[in-house]
């Protein structure tokens, strides 16, 4: 029988000497394993001595501990009623109780996003919510597409439309995915495998994240037939472990490309995602974690505040990658297409389409306007493309995501050449209002937008659509004019060719 | 005698099986009209078994119900003293009491929608309100028109001035008109017929919608001598309703031109109009309404929620319609001149040019921005058509209609070539601040404000105005300038013809 | 003696029939004179049996009275026990204690009208603030200036500045000069003379309105030595009255021009001040006025609604005024060198440029945005002129006005080729927050700015401005580009001359 | 031992003719020094018979007192008791208790604006955040960075990043510098000498106001090896002060150039700065001011308010430099390299360029808006050199100011050609904010956000930034295109060479 220990006798061990943490009830002993985390000590030193239960959960795959620690780590028990009390955050109570409201009140994505607001940890919240810096990039990617207007065509029949395409081969019933947004289960208990099951419905694509709070076994699960998802990976600095993931990801068959992100080499300045973490920075920081963070490396000490979620999620990651180096490391180490994600400028969406086919398309993104502010909306880098080397499109699947808040922001980024159109936070603002019910809803409400839109433009399926459709002048006058890097990339590579 | 009922004998009839609902005391089996009630059998049973006058009346021509049920559907009256008490909406009763202001301290069209803000019930507010998703289109119609600089020549005698013009050969005291705006009941009792009343004051010409509140007889009834109707139509997927009402428009001397509206071949995304609407949603729903839903074709399940007033009228409109087959139809269903309502770009403009001489105008539209959100407003296309094809205009009568709020706006569309200007809302408002009154004095001040325009621009009569009268610099640079359909159009109908 | 007469006696004659009013304690018989008041009956028999002392006084020239009316009209005198009492405005009270503050602590503009908004009526407020519609233009008058970037040179001795100009050929000690604007006594008493004390100071010119408070007499009496005044003429329909009063004009040696008015042949509409005049209108109207009305004529009925200060001013203006008749006419009249008022395109400007040399200047000006709303700012125009015939700078002094609210505003609109600049509403604010030493207030503020804008752009005079010391990249983007009416009109001139 | 007196016995004395105050406990006869105050005589008599310690200290090099008056003029001191009591601003003191928040709790620029804003007087705070007119200068100069965008490379090893540079020779640990920013103490008693302990810990240059709290020899005093520092002059009227400064400079090894200020001949009206000057103006002024400003010069009294601190910084100052006289008498009074500091158009940028070897830099400013309303953002003047005669980044260094919030704004200013970018508010208010620590955390958080941008643009160092890292299209619309005084420059400096 395991033995019981009292909590205050847990919290001596808080040192990076001897660090143990509660979680589930049990205890273990984590000192070996500090050096090992992929967030880096200092998180875990932070929670050195105490129940660490709350914050672990909703951000670690089930499971994962037990794959991770010796059994021997685990060294008992601790005794509940010597627990410290947790009080409730007494201003949710009375919006607990109310519960969300029914789904199908909720009319578009705003409303989504309110009650998803209001459901949701503060903390779920400042991670799903923030971007870089200022937000201009955040709250461009959206404004772009009111600056771009419509064409409706009439007297066309629209009597039929609909919204099925085809992304690297396979058939799917709209051209919109959830792009690979971390920690699902931050927002609600379904996690990643909720919104499988939203897509499944909607013969939806979704791209799991290298951060997911599930495994990818559990968040392919109960997939339907026919139904794929891609995964997202973040090279890490000690490429063994990626190489395991990349071993382990081969054997999911329902996983059907490999989704490299580039965009964020390292970590962005999330602000609200920053101050959203310091509920518990609070408490002061034990001297060991001031000892421990001079041992950390440089990338991780690149801001000196606590960091929010999101730069815990980056700890590890490799701002190394390279061309030349790290796709055909890749390409040795799956069979999956790849694709390449992250693109903000013709160029180097001009190089990607030289690496086929190894790499089948690339994802034009600012992360959400998480990574660098002021950088491009996708919607910039899909005309730059047009307007500097249309041959892309000829040679790659070209995704976008970033901003989409309405089904007219869909078609218009299709008209655009955009095959496919990715989704993040309303994925998870969907889950946080309403679990799978609240994904379905999301997914509903967009494809039902695109429809309309498509109808009213005369359109019937998604690769009828084209610039013809839509008076994007204003946006014109806004696209990069300065000196490209094409002529002598041309040069550079017909060299090499 | 008729039979009397208490309401909860009344009550029981709540399925599609045997679905009764009171109607001006009146207690009707309307069990097998369900499948033919024009919008929908949803919306009916909805009410099934309850007192329907509040919902039915102001959207409906009286007399209808007779036209539609047969003499045995009528089962007897109900006993009043077993009906619920409704409740007066207590919010509005202090200004009910003080009544609306006298109309002509109203001094422009901001005080006039104010005024019927107030006037008017929540739901026919949030039926005329409303507009496609962000109302991104309906506000750009408004301030398209403050981007436009007049240009005012001065020394010139300015003493005469008037409005006078001719349309379609028909002599009219203003180039402003009485757009097809629906349900005109909902706001004032004069309804429909009321705008007739206060257009005949002016000289000014009235479109009939197809879905008036008041039959075309009632609504012409008290002409005036050389007053001008149009007579708008939805062409239903019953063809047969479409043509039986056509024969019924040809017979009717005051309508002097068929309208026949493309912008909206489905329902735009109403989200005011729905949300106005769930009033009567948060009593249950009877498990009757689920199993009709199933029940229903495809497009009108386009949206799950409940929609608002514009969705139920769409009901039965067909979307299948195109240049080749429904104006042939429509050509040998009436002799009256066919104007095309709701045309966006150059190319639909230019398509109508060559089908004179059936055709024999048509009205820039986006449908009051309640159709796709984010097309071009009347002006853009106004100027679309004088930069790729300006022959249109000297081959049909071009009108527009939408964000008009002031006579400057007026003359600013005549100037663009415009032989006419549409107003849908601020008739409405008109009507449902004071009733005839209002709508008089919201033609009254577009009137003198659009005088007023004229004289310190110099000019005397309305086809003097033109582009020398205009500053639109700052649009010029807004307007569409990609790949224009005209050529190959060019080509096919050369060809054709 | 007099006879007295009680108030009640005197409320009987409030009919065309018999009209009396009460003013400085007398009592009047008008009747007669009602079809000839220059502001028509009906503003009259709104007052009619009344004490109309308060309405009457500030915007009547002290002693008209007398001059207009026959001995014999004055009946007597009102006792004054019997009038009813009036009752301050209780809410203005505190503040009229405290009275206004120091001049001195006024930095700019915005203070100056924030204090003179508190200290003036409403009425004084409605008139002074209002302009057309929805005050677009008045609006864009001040913004356009801001649009305008300063191209400061350094290393330049600024030692040395002044503001000395000549306009006219007269020395001024600013290119600052106060614009003809009516009824300067509703905002203070020392009205118009106390603005031309303030402009004696500073050396800078007065245009004295047609429609001031106060008679040109009374204003230039202590003019200084070398005090230059216009006079600004709206010709009245009546070209008798026109005529008497240019001859009344030629005699006063300070006044050394005539400033004919075009912009505004028929009065804009003026919400504000229509509202800010309501309040007699909550008095029941005398059936008297209504049968009035329809008496007057169209233009003064061109708005139904009760008319501000500004509509008033407008009855009696003749609208019909031509280059071909108006100008011969009025040079027959007066030997004075005639500047044209209000124009605002480059054809205007280019045909005022041909009728030299009886016209030695123009005034580019949208009547402070209280004529033609979405009408052009001067800065416009300006640029216009630059734009299609630039020769008209020399052959014409061009002033402009409207938006003027910083030194910096002064100093752009001289770069453009402007010889000088007129303040309307800063004047009346400056007189309404302080009187004499309000306006004085205004004059140095806006001399100050100017020098230290001057110096810091590296001048010392005002004639060294020019287009090399703004950039007005962003305003050439909105310059008028389309039909030009300059090359027919120089045919016709050419063909003429 | 020193004379004891009473304060009422020292409020006497409070004429130009007797004019005594009390500093530091002290009573000093300062009749003789009124004429030679750099200040003028009138803030003097202002604290006539007063103790002007508060006023005083935070704006004058401690010891100055002692260096500028004769011994003799110390006539002893002040009896404590007799002194009124100071009351403490109570709104205060609950923040004051508080305590400022940590400085790693500050994420970015506004943070600590907002931390200094609660912590520093009211006087300070008008004095750091004023800038002229309605400070459209002032937001343009950060607004202008928003419109550029970022042009992010990715799959670029960015690991390594450092932002080591070299100004004038002179390694750098950062292309961020500090401003000549007067007055540090008003701010914190750590002064312009704590500014110097954070840049110490970067390696961040700085440059020494003319018009510092403390001497220059007390800044550097702690300065470390190689730490560099520049000193900023405003030549004084009196030739002979600016001389014996100078010499004084020569002596201090660590400053290694002079920064010469042009754009501030004439002090900008800072009417914040002004108000938040009036507290002790509320004061009567004793007539002795009165009396003493009719003798001042007539560029003091350009306002006639009483003026901030801003502007009595000024006197003395010399308004008449210029390229002919001053720039060659600067250089026999130096060897140290010169930089012309306040630039803001491409042709004096041009001369500066003409003007080497004496002149080895340029600092395009607008004075931080403090100057001329709407002068352009040196972003702007960047540009327009780029434009116009690129030339110019060949021949000397071009440093910019103005308007920095974000690292990001650091690597746009970079990328368009600039070799640094100083910062001036951001370090005054780090120092209020903070003190040392806080001026440290303003330039650790500039440097990581710099690092980050760099990142993930794909940039290691500095020089590799250039104009293909963004997009600078919608402003290149706004550059000046108007005439250009190049040519004729080009030609005057050929015909002279």
């Amino acid at each position: 029988m395991a033995k019981v220990f009292d909590a205050t006798e847990v919290a001596k061990h808080n040192t990076p000497e001897s660090c143990w943490v509660i979680l589930y009830g049990k205890v273990y002993d984590v000192t070996d394993f500090l050096s090992e985390h992929p967030g880096g000590s200092r998180i875990i030193l932070k929670l050195a001595g105490k129940d660490a239960t709350e914050e672990y959960d909703p951000i670690h795959p089930p499971g994962i501990l037990e794959e991770n620690l010796k059994p021997e780590a685990m060294l008992g028990t601790v005794n509940p009623d010597t627990l410290p009390k947790v009080q409730a955050e007494p201003e949710a109570s009375s919006d607990e109780k109310e519960g969300p409201p029914p789904m199908e009140s909720l009319l578009n994505m705003d409303d989504i996003e309110q009650v998803a607001t209001k459901n949701v940890s503060k903390k779920a919240w400042a991670y799903y919510y923030s971007a870089s810096d200022d937000k201009v990039t955040k709250h461009f990617n959206t404004e772009v597409y009111r600056s771009i207007l419509l064409r409706p065509r009439v007297f066309v029949d629209c009597t039929r439309c609909d919204l099925d395409t085809t992304l690297l081969g396979h058939n799917l019933g709209m051209p919109i995915y959830v792009s690979p947004a971390a920690m699902a289960r931050l927002g609600h208990p379904a996690g990643e495998a909720g919104i499988a099951e939203a897509c499944r419905s909607f013969g939806a694509m979704q791209i799991i994240s290298n951060n997911a709070s599930m495994t990818p076994e559990q968040i392919v699960k109960d997939a339907g037939p026919g139904q794929v998802f891609g995964w997202q990976i973040y090279v890490q600095i000690d490429r063994k472990k990626s190489e395991a993931m990349l071993a382990r990801i081969n054997k999911i068959k329902e996983i059907k490309f490999i989704v490299l992100t580039l965009d964020a080499p390292v970590p962005g300045k999330r602000e609200d995602d920053e101050r959203g973490n310091v509920v518990g920075a609070s408490a002061p920081v034990p001297s060991a974690t001031k000892a421990a963070e001079s041992a950390e490396d440089e990338t991780s000490r690149i801001n000196q505040s606590a960091g929010g979620v999101g730069k815990q999620l980056f700890a590890g990651t490799d701002p190394s990658l390279t061309w030349k180096e790290t796709l055909p490391w890749l390409a040795t180490r799956t069979d999956l297409p790849i694709i390449l994600k992250g693109l903000q400028t013709h160029e180097d969406a001009y190089i990607a389409s030289l690496h086929t086919p190894q790499v089948k398309g690339i994802i034009l993104s600012n992360h959400g306007g998480r990574a660098l502010d002021t950088a491009p909306p996708a919607v910039h880098t899909l005309m730059e493309i047009r307007k500097f080397c249309p041959e892309v499109f000829d040679k790659l699947e070209v995704w976008v995501d970033g901003g989409i808040r309405r089904g007219t922001d869909v078609v218009k980024a299709l008209c655009l050449g955009a095959k496919a159109v990715g989704i993040g936070r309303p994925a998870l603002w969907g889950l946080g209002a309403g679990g799978v019910d609240g994904v379905k809803r999301t997914l509903q409400i967009l494809a039902d937008e695109s429809k309309t839109c498509m109808r009213l433009l005369g359109v019937e399926t998604v690769n009828q659509l084209g610039p013809q459709h839509i008076n994007t002048r204003l946006l014109e006058q806004q696209i990069y004019d300065g000196p490209s890097g094409l002529e002598s990339l041309r040069n550079i590579f017909r060299a090499k060719l």
